[in-house]
């Protein structure tokens, strides 16, 4: 590790009256400190610091402002019951962050040395990790074109950023079905564009269509491919599975489609159980068509939020379906059992996937 | 006016270094003031001010930095041989603003009052427009979300900027025809997606096909449609016009394409002329075919940056057409002659299309 690698740490002496717990609301809190690292062409990545939490100050024409040259990532930091701290699959993000870097033509990390920056900042802020069992620590990475200049083209200087956010539990009353519109309109994303970039952009731009399926009474809208309209992309911003007969169907990453490390986990155990789970092109008249057949028996979305969201209703048109009688399927309790057992160490971990901050 | 629309105005004591006309390039150097307005859902927008050029502080979680949430303008002021100030159509900008900020569930601005605060901006900045022949002032308007919430939702507060930029001439070698690839693989917009609003993720989207084109040798790429990658969108950040025959064509406004404003300041000079002008789908294919039969008789990119940009070469996988021989054609000169008359006052305005800023 050269010196422009050496990570500075400037203590924060100015700690924040914390939030009781159960009062927490998602990405509202904020820790003491936060992780920051600069890029210019000269230097490529340096200056890797940790320092208080505190505003971020740019010119007025810094590119982010205007051509929103942007990546983030979004992982959690669980405390287990005997105090011990767990990342899940953390390399998957940074690994996931530089593919979306690619994209957006922004320079990319040393995926391992990043994490053991975030391994240091959590080791600093361990304290907030919270230890309500459901709750965790929510860790925003992301990275923004600084260079203020109206021209269009990538910036040649960044900022990288990590931010972390005590969160309460995304199933207050517990796991329970929920109601999706499918959106037949707008278009989150299609070939050839960013949806398989965790990239600002793509975020904003599903507002209209989620206030949209909110003031109908639906909590999420499902995507269709951008193309042709047909084919099953994401549910919010969730991926999608749906237990079809004793096969677990979800929709292949055709470069539109955020490659979910939820998904891919929900992949793998379903593997090991031995449940057949393909990936491919599902139509949403395919599901419809089954569902009439009586053979579509649970649908979920997948994410770090909400690990598994059962799905009990979907609006396609004119018409409706409900799944499972509207209740929680047996799959999808037992994913979210297992995955949340693994993620907070409640079960051993046979798949080498948590990672745990040691002093 | 009411009370929290009263214009502040804090002067900068701190007068810049001027650059020399001549060494201005696009978007790096800025004026002495900026505009500056906040909104937040209990007010509405209020505390408009033009205040020093100076940093944007905000803290790290503000919504810009994560999900995307913001829309842009681009005008420009000139300065005419007589030392008036001339604005092209500023109404057009902000009424295509408020369509942008509909697009990104962001607040709608007050078309006409914003209007009399960039009047007054440039009043007070007005030695700022250059005076050399070509060179004008380029204006930013831009609204970003700043809440500090990582909740996928629109944010409750925004600011709303104008910056000012001199700029030099975007043909510093006289108007030239450039060559041009069309773009198989990436997508700029779709239809149900952004590309009828003018919001960063588009722009930054777009980095790697340029990159790509200008690793090739050329200046800019053709954007296909993204469902069918059939029918022509737009040149670069330009709209496109093909002079076929004794017919003049461009891709009409689908949803995806950005409605510019030369585009219709465009057509409406050619209507005026009795040139025909139709506004319709145009393929790729029917262009490379119209050019074997030797009928393609010019193609040009509009834009407030270049007005019109001559394009003298078209790529299309292995297929090349030269345009007129690589010339500029007699309606592309006679086009942009026209429109950069009426901007910068040298021709009177009989279309009602120039704003003079008065004291
Ligand atoms: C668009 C989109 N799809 C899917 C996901 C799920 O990905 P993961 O399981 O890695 O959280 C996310 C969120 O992270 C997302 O933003
Ligand atoms: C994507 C895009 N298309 C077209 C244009 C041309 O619009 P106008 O003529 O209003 O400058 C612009 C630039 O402003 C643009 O960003």
């Amino acid at each position: 590790m050269n010196e422009q690698h050496h990570l500075n740490v400037i203590e924060n002496t100015n700690r924040k009256q914390r939030v009781a717990e159960d009062q927490l609301a998602f990405g509202k809190e904020f820790t003491d400190h936060m992780f920051v690292m600069d890029y210019s062409t000269e230097k490529g990545w340096h200056h890797p610091r940790i320092t208080p939490y505190e505003p971020i100050t740019l010119d007025p024409a810094a590119m982010i402002f205007h051509y929103g040259q942007t990546v983030f990532e979004g992982l959690k930091a669980y405390r287990t019951e005997d105090d011990r701290i767990l990342l899940f699959r953390p390399e998957k993000n940074f690994q996931r962050m530089n593919r979306s870097s690619e994209r957006l033509s922004i320079p990319l990390l040393d995926e391992k040395l990043v994490l053991t920056y975030l391994e240091e900042l959590l080791r600093i802020e361990k304290e907030w990790v919270p230890k309500t069992a459901g709750y965790s620590l929510y860790i925003r990475p992301f990275i923004i074109a600084t260079e203020p200049n109206l021209s269009l083209a990538p910036s040649n200087t960044y900022q990288f950023y990590i931010i972390l956010s005590p969160v309460g539990s995304y199933y207050r009353e517990g796991i329970h079905p929920v109601k999706i519109f499918v959106e037949e309109e707008f278009t989150r994303a299609v070939r050839g564009g960013t949806g398989m970039a965790k990239t600002a952009g793509n975020y904003s731009a599903a507002y209209i269509a989620q206030q949209r399926a909110t003031d109908k009474g639906y909590s999420q809208v499902l995507w269709l491919d951008g193309v042709e309209k047909k084919y099953i992309e994401e549910v919010g911003s969730m991926n999608v599975f749906f237990k079809i007969g004793e096969e677990v169907v979800t929709p292949l990453l055709n470069g539109s489609i955020l490659e979910g490390i939820t998904r891919l986990s929900i992949i793998e155990l379903l593997k090991d159980w031995n449940v057949p789970v393909v990936e491919r092109r599902v139509s949403i008249e395919e599901i419809f068509q089954a569902h009439k057949e009586g053979i579509v028996e649970e649908v979920f979305g997948t994410g770090t939020a909400a690990v598994v969201s059962p799905v009990g209703e979907l609006t396609w048109n004119d018409e409706q379906m409900i799944i499972n009688n509207g209740h929680t399927g047996k799959l999808s309790k037992k994913l979210y059992e297992t995955l949340t057992a693994i993620q907070t160490g409640k079960q051993q971990d046979p798949y080498g996937w948590t990672v745990e901050i040691k002093e």
